[in-house]
């Protein structure tokens, strides 16, 4: 009994050390990620903004602005966000939605991400076409941002 | 006398609703513009915190994940940064940095702005080729950097 006290004591302090290390370490590039894909998020909705405005016959359809948002809405789209996805930064840690099937389906969720850059590529070159060209290629771009929230982040309901 | 004290109350009021108008329109677009402008430089210093990790020996070199955050990199300094940088958006704001000079001398932003778009773009062709080449390229980026906030940022001592 005593040995297997001593084991126990000893496997205990050793998961309690090694929690408190990864907790530690991960905390910090938890954060990290989380402000960088949240900053990305918010680029993402800034250009959004005009884009959907315009489509929407909220703001005046002006070509050359239609044309620089969805530019760089598609540049956003297309960068890798390596690193912006980090196990351990699941809805878990507050401040997160991030669905556990981020991980669980990985394949999926960057097929959602490649969908993504695909519209926004797409609207990119449409958008200094004409108010009609915009609301075309706005739609597809519209429809992968609200499908991969629905797969992929937690809603705030 | 009374002439004169009726053109001048007209007057005030007019400045004053044109101030209330342009306050409560304004507050508004400056802080999304805030926003993504902040969120734009966060995205900056994630991939820098990559890249200067290597440069400085302080992260092992990765030619895949230099050459990756060096694309990433790239690609936000060579967005347009359209509607970021607007009016009544200085340090006069709460939780603005930005100098009044980034307005009275537009062309020298602008031209600072293009200095980081170049070298950023200098940085991702070379990044995947090895340390010295990395280290190499680096430096103008970080130099651009500093360039910039000297001039067009307010110390935050």
């Amino acid at each position: 009994m005593k040995k297997s006290h001593l084991a126990s004591t000893f496997a205990l302090a050793v998961v309690l050390t090694g929690t408190a290390f990864a907790a530690g370490h991960i905390d910090e590039d938890v954060a990290k990620a989380m402000e960088a894909r949240q900053s990305h998020m918010t680029l993402y909705s800034f250009n959004l903004g005009t884009l959907g405005g315009m489509a929407q016959e909220k703001i005046p359809y002006d070509a050359q602005a239609a044309a620089t948002a969805a530019a760089d809405l598609a540049a956003l789209a297309n960068i890798s966000q390596t690193g912006y996805w980090i196990e351990g930064s699941d809805s878990s840690v507050e401040g997160s939605r991030a669905k556990p099937e981020i991980w669980t389906d990985a394949a999926g969720f960057a097929a959602k991400r490649q969908e993504l850059a695909t519209a926004s590529t797409a609207l990119a070159a449409a958008a200094g076409d004409g108010l009609d060209a915009l609301k075309a290629a706005f739609g597809p771009v519209g429809g992968t941002c609200g499908s991969c929230h629905r797969g992929y982040r937690v809603s705030d309901n």
